[in-house]
């Protein structure tokens, strides 16, 4: 039996939803290792950015339905999905992970979580399964693991970033983008992709890393 | 100076624009391999396809405003691009490239092109510079240059197709999933990925052969 590893996503573009080239690298890194990526993404509604413009356009997409790009359409509902389906569960990045999947990009350690993700991120810790989060991914993971387990975490070397992981109760480590940080106690693996890579190669780098020591706490 | 190396996208998802992961591994596979990806799209609307029930949902959205999440924002559009400013030209599949860069997913070995895809592909066969095309969008190549040149390419192994290209005076020639087909005379490079691929790793190989096939004749 392959290991199952969910991937949560958030949509379908950096400036609102997943990074793009950060989930397809996830998948293939789990696709490479003789795992089975299982994608999931929550049911709801978020503001839609031009990736031409930057701007908001002010109407509205679905997260699940854009999600459902980068799966091609091999996607679960995440209220569905419970610990006990799973191996592991890998987090990639994008503004999506801090706008859509809780609103860390605008209140900081003070974020709350959209309902399932806590819940499954909860569970998946109760249960000492492996939890991978890269980009500004380790943020959300902070946000809500932070009170009660305060774990190491990385999303690179942005001081801003990092005073507010701290805030929750986690500890925020510096990172170079092509290395990644474990916490063995906690079994969470973070990496910083573009929180500070200016190329693709070096993304891939850094997921194919943070995928494999996944796998091996599992 | 690292070669420059087209990359078209025809929008971001697979059932109504670029095939998202055969775009992110060949921006990978460029990368590794020390070119430099320019992306670009059409500007231009098609018609909105849901990813999650797989039906058409009546709304618009734009070629290259959609491309440009595939991008990260960094995209040309399409019109303003000419074969002098690049050393190669990759075409990722996906159903855009059948239905959005020409309409060969309707009309087959009659499809008419999108006037900038038809332009810079003609241009870039005039100059003699290198062209690699992935999974669905070799038709759209064919579409081009079948009268003129007569290519040969590959789509992988699907009948109906085969026959539509032969139709437009390029000849199809069967290709596993892994390989690649190189017409070394007309310096086309094609490869079936999602075409028959039924796990990511699998494009992932076929992509790379094709780019550094396709960087090997510049």
């Amino acid at each position: 039996m392959k290991k199952k590893i969910g991937v949560v996503l958030s949509g379908c573009g950096v400036r609102d939803g997943s990074e793009i080239h950060e989930a397809v690298l996830t998948l293939l890194a789990i696709d490479q290792n003789g795992a089975e990526a299982v994608c999931m993404a929550p049911d709801m509604e978020f503001p839609e950015v031009n990736h031409l413009t930057m701007k908001e356009t002010g109407a509205k997409r679905n997260v699940l339905v854009e999600s459902a790009r980068i799966a091609r359409g091999n996607i679960r509902d995440m209220r569905e999905v419970k610990a006990a389906d799973l191996d592991a569960l890998i987090f990639p990045g994008g503004f999506g992970a801090a706008k859509n999947l809780c609103d860390f990009a605008a209140k900081g350690a003070d974020a709350s979580v959209q309902p399932d993700v806590a819940r499954l991120v909860r569970e998946m810790a109760a249960a000492n399964k492996p939890i991978g989060a890269i980009c500004i991914a380790p943020a959300l993971i902070a946000a809500i693991l932070g009170k009660e387990y305060g774990p190491e975490v990385t999303i690179g070397t942005d001081a801003g970033t990092a005073a507010e992981i701290n805030k929750t109760g986690s500890l925020h480590v510096e990172c170079p983008v092509t290395g990644f940080v474990v916490d063995r106690k906690h079994k969470i693996v973070t990496t910083p992709a573009y929180m500070l890579a200016t190329r693709i190669s070096e993304t891939a780098e850094g997921i194919e890393k943070t995928v494999k020591a996944v796998l091996d706490l599992i």
